[in-house]
């Protein structure tokens, strides 16, 4: 790995290869209106999901609006920041890559959402973070009890939201959206018992986010398809761009954790570093050869027993990314990214679907590794 | 209601009418051999249980082993207390049920278990209840996240356990455990909200064991049927005696919760009330009429502003459980286990089904309101 030629923090999100003339404005990527595509997938999945979420029982109808964003703390209607909502405009290009309307792709998209948002209340629980799309997590406000509970109630709410379809098509979504979901779980067992691990090889972290975001996205991508009568063959086509696209959105992810903008993303400077998270960077540049990968790898073991990291100044963090960038890590990630965006697109080949859905799945692509938030 | 004309503790738990001759030896519940229906259960269910749990990713396969009493806390094998084994039992004479082979209810036992267990992590950890089954929970064990992580994963084992049979029949039986697991969590839910009221009525309550024991049991008793090509007009029929069973099992349970011989039961003297458990017994009682409940309905406000609660002598809490008697709450209960009992029966006789499989349903009616642990 040589050492990263780039510029200053949040100008360097990789450059997609095949997508020359990208501008920053992800509104417009390869001619396709990205905005246009993740709204259509928010608008027409947002009403089904309310309506879902409102069949469970009291108190927990409230603790999930309050999560979703759609109440505050209070229990006073909010405006809500749902996430980019790249799983829901997924789904229903799934159901069109199928030759279906998007619509029949709506339970799926439903249903991954709430399997999306049974693992955020659980994992917020689990590893303490008190923040989440800058609000207080539900276990904060409404304490571990309900952010259990709810998190249950939203997984079975998936299952419940499919089945009740009662088609053959919905038991095959129902038994794909099972193995993401399985996979989601084993995702975080893998980040818990990293934590407590000096070392992590790359291969073990890529398999981590695979499990932890690309198996979701993989999973989305192809339910719409199924429930649109897809065969396992273009189902299987279909997660293993959604997979990919996973692993190419955790890439970045992962370089926005420690390099981006914090205005843009809305985390602090040097987010992943302040929760020692053994992201890519981190761990390709560990796994370097050289005078910074050395100096890094004492840092960071020395960090993990100081006692005084709570306090560490902006600079202190700013020397870690300095060595991580110069072991190598920085670019690695950049590659890696590009790397699976490039295996994502080509897995589109093998499918036959309308060119217009095509155009739009590459441009979900590119933007998802251009975008620097 | 009158005060009650039972005896002493542990002697008292109801008399089924329709069970004349019933010993107290539950071997033999109606000339059927009760242990030997319970433990083909356990026989055929178990080790398909334990190659699911087999499946699960590293350290969630030793949790889980933990919690099903496989292991000891270190790792050790160890021989376990299962538990009596109902659900399995039931899920295999309801494929029976149904005509088809015992065998043929073995998933749908296994899924069963699974979403129960799964259940009980959770709920142990919402509670802060530190002994199951005579041994440290999982949460006390293990930390927090593993008891949230390892029951998650066994709920989606459970689907998936079903889902991969990729039949018709499973989708059905998927929807089926699916309903049930949402009524585990409502019940659940009632639960904890019920702990912060002073005032609980005798029909929420009900609602509430519904839910949480009720459900389960439907499920177990509907879906062997479900999976052998039962109509839903049968599984509908059989899920009512297991709704209805559960109801009784858990009236008992109720009453052995308070005056159940700690030999049998494994649990401390005056268990239920030691927790401040709204059980039927109390609920029932705090709604009759007269000086008793009275006494006890002041008394009990007391104890939930008492600081001294957990010092409170055996005598304290004899005397609570001589009021609850007086104010009848104990025969009511009693007598609504007779009530749900009858109800469950009934249920099965618009089930065409073998005579011995009917039988042997009877029979386990019978042995949930004649045992003594």
């Amino acid at each position: 790995m040589s050492s990263s030629s780039t510029g200053s923090r949040g100008e360097t999100v990789p450059t997609v290869p095949s997508a020359a003339g990208v501008a920053d404005d992800v509104d417009d990527v390869d001619g396709v209106d990205i905005s246009g595509v993740l709204d259509r997938g928010r608008t027409l999945a947002t009403p089904v999901l309310r309506a879902a979420v409102d069949r469970l029982a009291p108190p927990m109808d409230t603790v999930a609006a309050y999560h979703f964003g759609w109440i505050d703390a209070e229990g006073r209607p909010s405006a809500g920041d749902g996430g980019k909502a790249v799983r829901p405009a997924l789904a229903l290009l799934s159901a069109e890559a199928a030759g279906a309307a998007p619509e029949v792709g709506i339970p799926g998209a439903v249903a991954v959402e709430l399997v999306h948002n049974f693992s955020l209340l659980h994992d917020d629980l689990m590893d303490g973070d008190e923040q989440r799309r800058h609000r207080d997590t539900v276990w904060k406000v409404h304490g571990p009890a309900q952010a259990i509970l709810v998190g249950d109630a939203l997984f079975a709410l998936a299952n419940e939201i499919l089945l009740e379809l009662g088609t053959v098509e919905a038991g095959r979504a129902t038994r794909r959206l099972t193995t993401a979901s399985r996979k989601l779980i084993d995702g975080q067992a893998q980040d818990i018992s990293y934590e407590h691990r000096e070392r992590v090889t790359v291969e073990e972290c890529l398999e981590m986010e695979g499990n932890k975001t690309g198996a979701l996205l993989a999973c989305a991508v192809s339910i719409g398809a199924v429930l649109g009568g897809a065969d396992e063959r273009t189902a299987d086509a279909l997660e293993r761009y959604g997979y990919h696209l996973g692993l190419a959105f955790q890439a970045v992810d992962d370089l926005l954790g420690i390099w981006g903008d914090p205005e843009a993303t809305g985390k602090q400077t040097w987010s992943d570093l302040r929760q020692r998270k053994k992201s890519l960077p981190v761990v390709a540049a560990l796994s370097a050869e050289g005078e910074a990968a050395e100096r890094l790898g004492e840092l960071l073991a020395a960090d993990a027993k100081s006692s005084d990291f709570e306090n560490f100044s902006e600079e202190e963090f700013a020397a870690r990314a300095a060595l991580i960038e110069e072991a190598g890590g920085r670019d690695w990630t950049a590659q890696e990214a590009r790397r699976q965006h490039t295996i994502a697109v080509e897995a589109l080949d093998s499918v036959d679907m309308p060119e217009k859905v095509r155009r739009q799945l590459v441009a979900l692509a590119d933007f998802v590794v251009v975008r620097k938030r």
